[in-house]
């Protein structure tokens, strides 16, 4: 273990709790030495490190479903880490793990949370088709949106991991796919890349005239994961029993003050009233024995090519606050991943 | 058939759409000759009508899920009616019907939407804790709300028609319960004669914290049918997974504009992320093949003395305007029943 003593962690850790958007004072570069696994520990070894909207609360320390980052921890995150060395009977040099170790190179783990890596085309895939985004979208559509053949889905962040499963998964249940994204490029990829019906630039100034225009049926299912002004334009269309999975709000996650205006909780309490709408919440890790099921049907689409997947890499841990910063702002187009190291 | 063309019907028809709170004088009373029933047809007498919330929505052209009351046509309702003559093979005078004949003392009907009354010790409890209002209690807290023993259900209006039956019911399924209600009479009975844990008077400077105080375990049902300042104090202590059926919405049915200040939206989706939160609005026409089982339970619950329902009776066709007005502003005490006639 002599030749891990020599390396160095780098790691990032929290420095101040942001007010509003983040920004890279927030996060503070450490460099120290790489621990010794003891009996029974494995080190670990970062490649790909998963940038994931729900930090942003973690970093603040507002109550939440989780417990914040303390100020000087390591940033939370989920990696693919290889095994460097082991002295954990599972475990043997070169194995691949999913690992909650966080932004950082190297990482002592007893084994707690550690899953090893099944058989996938791309370890990359863990951190999102077949990992938390991928669960995400599957679990978040087919258990509270349940649409069905002939419905309107609409998705926001149409391009990003998430909603991009979601509109190709109601794809595949045979409904009429309308993705909202922020910008022209990501509008045409939705359609011509994941096989949307139509895909709305949320920039646009008539933005919630054209989303109207796109779903002349109305909408039976919003996987929503934005909020915000997004979501006040979805409202007037939603169908009766329509159904909105929430999984995120990222139009919110910066946000110091309310809203200015009146108070539109009426509108969409008066919603959900006369439209019986249902409105749900969910955290994927309540689904979690259902993972296999997911899995299952997830790796046979991806084998079959009827799912496509896009990841946006960024090369280097030390690049990791910028491209969270710029994830928060919608400047990611597909999965975005951390690229920490290469396997050996 | 001519001793009733001699007859008059009172009939109260919507005069003018309500801006905010309606008036008297948005409902005009008129006379009219009772007319005959054809063959097929029926001559009904109304001995109750029963006012509900609901009904505000109708006088308004807002969509809805039901189409409004036209200008000049009879204001809508649920009565219970007597066959007072028969040209229907189905019916003879005498029988008693649960009807939606409306605001008046008369109606000829063919027998579409008319239910003959089935056994029940007081014939307006179709209109009542074994009708519309008993079924949206049930259903809605049972499956919408699914509530377990142990957990604890908040109910709005809980002397109300509904409200008194959600929270007779939940204590009856085991679980902690405490009501809302509109002053120290009502919070008082709720207690005393409904069974609840605890009643806060929404009117209270302090109610929020009342509320917190009284729901040390925080909130796992909220059942809603208000809305305002009494779902802004419950909205923070709602628990991890907490269900809250929407049935009403009474305090912003008036509302002609939204409330100032900031747009609290996010707070509630925020919440409803956090907490996986369900919210779901519902409408008792959805559940209509459940009906039996409903009527099957609470009839055993009523005969076993577990469910006490009280109802404000108010005379006179003529009254019903201001008893309706009275309805909306909470200050009826029971389910508002008009009582129209006596039965022969």
């Amino acid at each position: 273990m002599t030749t891990h003593a020599a390396v160095t962690n780098r790691r990032f850790v929290l420095a101040s709790r942001p007010k509003g958007a983040p920004t890279a004072q927030d996060f503070r570069l450490e460099s120290v030495k790489v621990s010794e696994p003891a009996e029974g520990e494995v080190l670990l070894r970062t490649l790909y490190l998963s940038l994931d909207p729900y930090m942003r609360g973690r970093m603040s320390d507002a109550p939440s479903y989780a417990p914040p980052v303390e100020l000087g921890g390591v940033m939370v995150g989920e990696t693919v880490a290889q095994v460097v060395a082991s002295h954990h009977e599972g475990y043997v040099a070169g194995d691949l793990v999913l690992s909650d170790s966080g932004w950082q190179d190297y990482a002592v783990s007893n084994g707690t949370g550690l899953t090893k890596l099944g058989s996938m085309a791309k370890p990359s895939w863990a951190l999102g088709v077949l990992g938390m985004p991928g669960f995400t979208a599957y679990m978040g559509l087919l258990d509270i949106g349940q649409p069905k053949a002939g419905e309107t889905v609409v998705v926001a962040a149409a391009t990003g991991a998430v909603g991009s499963l979601v509109g190709q998964i109601a794809k595949i249940k045979g409904c009429h796919v309308v993705g909202v994204a922020g910008g022209a490029d990501k509008c045409r990829a939705a359609i011509d890349e994941l096989g949307f019906d139509a895909c709305i630039d949320r920039n646009a100034a008539d933005f919630a005239d054209q989303l109207a225009t796109a779903c002349p049926r109305g909408i039976d299912v919003y996987f929503e994961s934005v909020g915000g002004a997004v979501f006040n334009a979805v409202l007037p269309l939603l169908n009766l029993s329509a159904r909105v999975p929430v999984c995120g709000l990222i139009a919110q996650y910066n946000a110091e003050h309310l809203p200015e205006g009146g108070d539109r909780t009426p509108l969409l309490m008066g919603a959900i009233l006369v439209k019986r709408i249902k409105v749900q919440g969910f955290i994927i890790f309540d689904y979690a024995p259902r993972y296999p099921e997911f899995f299952k049907e997830m790796s046979e689409w991806l084998a079959q090519g009827k799912i496509s997947f896009r990841e946006d890499f960024v090369d280097g841990l030390e690049n990791a606050p910028q491209a969270f910063i710029g994830l928060l702002e919608g400047k990611n187009f597909g999965k975005l991943v951390i690229k920490v190291a290469d396997a050996h």
